[in-house]
């Protein structure tokens, strides 16, 4: 289970628009192999966001980087960006011990 | 679904013997209503970990955190700090769009 996470400060105000760029996206995602889940995570922080994509292994999410779907993905990117106090920030977590139902 | 991560930064060269902490810790987690998913995560920057639950809702997770097992698992907490860099850093977040195989 691999989990790449990208971070986001939304700017006061305009969470409900930044909700809606998300809603309305296509994320490319469903027919990509090793994909298994994607979220958009809201904090309990003013502003704060994060999308939560969930890959079977960290090849599968590279594989997906290198890929044209996400290419394609990310060529709505700047529409979002208006919104944010920032850039987005990326973190990648490999799992080490996992427990509970099996996921991916 | 609700997601809560405690951030860890550990210190150089504790990276094992963190680990070997968390995998010899009884979670108390496998009978709690409303309890999904557990993961030690380990990220790219050096000492960078999470642990990251999945909950049905907000709810499951604040009741775990007014139960016996919640005070039972933490009591072992202590063996942990010793091999962090600073305090752990809770993140709470709540799912406002999901796609893939359903968790929770």
């Amino acid at each position: 289970m691999f989990i790449a996470m990208n971070n986001f400060k939304v700017r006061p105000g305009q969470e409900a628009e930044f909700e809606e760029r998300w809603r309305t996206r296509e994320s490319y995602l469903s027919d990509v192999e090793g994909f298994v889940h994607f979220a958009l995570l809201k904090g309990e922080e003013p502003g704060d966001y994060a999308s939560h994509t969930i890959w079977r292994d960290r090849a599968a999410f590279i594989a997906w980087t290198q890929s044209p779907s996400f290419a394609a993905a990310h060529r709505q990117g700047g529409s979002v960006s208006q919104v944010l106090d920032g850039a987005p920030h990326v973190r990648l977590l490999q799992s080490v011990i996992t427990e509970g139902v099996p996921i991916g």
